[in-house]
């Protein structure tokens, strides 16, 4: 973190209002309880205002709205969390790395790596592979026969692609992925479970992001399709024949069953299951932990389970979800009973 | 995918039935949509039935009660996913290694390779391990020490075989899979948590399935035993001490916690947690994303967990969960109430 | 397992007080039922008081209260699960490994590695990177730039550690593990996302056990912490800017979303889910597959979900839920009319 900038060279680069001393040299970023005088900070939360207004950071990124509990200098913008987001990438540490292939890797002569490619330490690629230009591989990754690996990729470390699996442009794969795995295609044969070759592949669109040890299953007789702009968090599961649609993001430890497709601008919450051969429309979002069982054709939220309580308030309660047929049932019988009786009653009365 | 083989060939090779032209040349698969001219599909399920008679595939794996459907040559069978399946393997890529050792592979000298297995790039094999005839050690795999990995049995790369881990014959275990590594054994000294040595190891028999980054502990005293046939998907933890019966298949993301036996011809759906020291019969089907916490003694489905819907609706019902109980008991007060009410009432009306 | 001791020096090492022969020889644990005349067991569970009776073990670990029933030598403790945890290690194998560099690792020549540590096959480590004495860096790790491995700390195989990760001393990290990976960071950009540069780092304390396939991700500005003694099993994902106190134990499956702090002394048990940005007081117990959806300010168990039953009962009576809200209101309106009609009946017969 070795960069540094001027407030205003800031505000130019990441696409906010300047309002304070341009000339102010930043040289990193901090959230605003440990910001000095030297760093940048973000407001974005009403919950933080104590801190916004006690900062000492050189700098804040806020909403015009919130620029009067604002002490510092300031970038103004309509989206902190956005501006956010390009300050950062100012800061983040230079990946440089030499392009060749590392002494010790190992490449099949038939595959295609350009010359401005990494191909680090460990990495072994099959033939017909191609590796396109700015792409890289990093430490220990295996790249499977006739994959590609398009302009300015990364494989951070320990990433698997099997064979044929196809990657577009300037994504993000992090460690301890594996992409293009067998679907799991099972047949049972009076009780033994014979294999279904798996003989789709993965295709990734350009700008995708997949987590560290997340699995991403090839298609049974066509591809996986993951779509430009897809961000999957870590050890998140694709089954076979799934697809995502343009910019879905997907948090950590959620599980997509086979053949299912899944809208464009969706979020799945973490540890989401989303059972297989269904549809959910463009717009759904799914909260945290939530399981779901049928199509989704509407945008929306949706939420399912039930959240840990204390423990003794669970066990009295949840021993009745049992009798919720039998409840409802003598509800509605008693509904009746006491309508009848109210008739009778009435009847007395007259 | 560039074998091809008659439609006679392939009849006689899949043990199905063969009905129309048996010279007919099949060079690859397809879904009942996309089948060209040079294409086998198959139908299985009632909703496909329209792609089913509209398809051009080269012929059609179907069963003889859905043939008037068919425009096409077909294959009967009674089982046509199982034909499918066998269908499909035919036109599996074939994956010719030569045998012999990498360059690159760190083989401890005392290890016994036999003289027709793979040893892939990037491969460490520790002392003692034994890798028999036909076994393929994937690029950057790790094998410890004393292994044992029978004949025919694949790692497909980068899977971890911890020390004296022992897998029978022609088992396949995809990427990132970890066999072998420590229970989570803890013993609790006044707060601070002292490891158990995991002394034992993990047994595979034949024909078992493992999926991508998975992972199966290491016994702690005896071994952890994964029997013939047994199927895992991706992402599954199976704890210390864990039994799986035969022919078992658990679909991703399912968690089994210690010292529990699932018996065979089970079938646990994605995202299944199964409590420790418990049993589940032959025969038991769990579905997807249940909780098992008790013994399950008797074949059959099970099935837990409050499915996803709409935010709002969720919401305002699951707030009752807290009040069951007390429902419960308000409903009985009214029963009892009511009867007495219609006893005064009958009294009244005598 | 070729090490052995007598019954008196075991007794004397692992802090318990010996009543038999002990001079006797013991080479090895056993289960109760299955130990042998040179073998040692622990009884810990009434459950197995028959295994107990029945034990040819040469020694038991039990409680004094327990002695009766033992027809064996004694080693007699209050804690004898924490005895026997000793006692495995006395058996665990010796991991003698030659310090050194092996020749097919990939060392940076700015890195800095102790003569006395540990670096196996196919190990690549980044520039700036400090492995410290007695470390262990198994075959196919990853270690990025500037990591620092604390003395006698573990990477058993294939683990990655990212750039400027830290672990204390003696930590003992699974295979698969993934230590530094990016937060999941993302910023909307009218549908699209754009990501935040992940600038923080993961530390870890000291004695701290990390499971195989674990995640654990970089924090966005400040450091993910993880305490001193942390324990966590298989396939655990810790999301950025996550804090976990001293001795807290994190069983198989369980995933923490991001800022989120969890207590010292906790026990999470498996596949629980934990939202975002909230806390858990010191001394919180979840129970398995519970979701922790708000912050727990009390110490004592918590619990949700509804828990695997057989399908037709769930069925029936799950299909109630979505009815809860409106049975509430049924229930109290029936309350109300039957209040009010006990009132005009009691009119009528006064």
């Amino acid at each position: 973190m070795s960069a540094s900038f001027t407030l205003a060279e800031i505000a130019e680069r990441c696409g906010a209002e300047l309002q304070g001393d341009g000339s102010r040299r930043i040289s990193g970023v901090e959230t605003l309880d440990h910001a000095g005088a030297d760093q940048i900070s973000f407001f974005n939360h009403a919950r933080y205002r104590k801190s916004l207004r006690e900062t000492r950071a050189a700098a804040v990124i806020l909403r015009p709205s919130d620029a009067a509990d604002c002490p510092s200098n300031m970038l103004l913008t309509d989206n902190p969390y956005l501006v956010w987001a390009r300050v950062t990438n100012c800061f983040a540490p230079l990946q440089v790395q030499e392009a060749g292939i590392h002494a010790t890797a190992s490449v099949d002569p038939n595959a295609r790596i350009d010359a401005g490619a990494v191909v680090a330490a460990g990495v072994v690629i099959g033939a017909g592979a191609v590796i396109e230009a700015n792409a890289y591989v990093g430490p220990n990754c295996v790249i499977g026969r006739e994959v590609v690996l398009g302009q300015g990729s990364r494989l951070l470390a320990s990433v698997v692609l099997m064979d044929r699996v196809r990657l577009g442009k300037n994504c993000l794969i992090h460690p301890g992925a594996v992409i293009g795995s067998d679907g799991f295609g099972l047949a049972n044969d009076q009780g033994r479970w014979e294999k279904v070759a798996q003989l789709g592949s993965v295709v990734l669109g350009d700008n995708v992001e997949v987590g560290a040890n997340t699995t991403i299953d090839r298609g049974a007789v066509r591809d996986t399709r993951i779509h430009d702009g897809v961000k999957l968090d870590n050890q998140i599961q694709v089954a076979h024949n799934v697809e995502i649609g343009e910019n879905t993001a997907i948090a950590a430890c959620t599980g997509i069953s086979g053949s299912t497709r899944i809208g464009s601008g969706c979020t799945l919450a973490g540890g989401v299951g989303v059972v297989g051969h269904i549809e959910l429309a463009d717009g759904v979002h799914v909260s945290g932990a939530s399981v779901v069982s049928r199509s989704l054709r509407e945008p929306g939220v949706y939420t399912g389970g039930v959240l840990a309580m204390p423990h003794k308030v669970w066990q009295k309660n949840i021993a009745r979800i049992k009798q919720l047929d039998s409840m409802a049932r003598r509800l509605r019988a008693l509904e009746k009973a006491l309508a009848q009786s109210q008739d009778e009653q009435d009847s007395i009365k007259e």
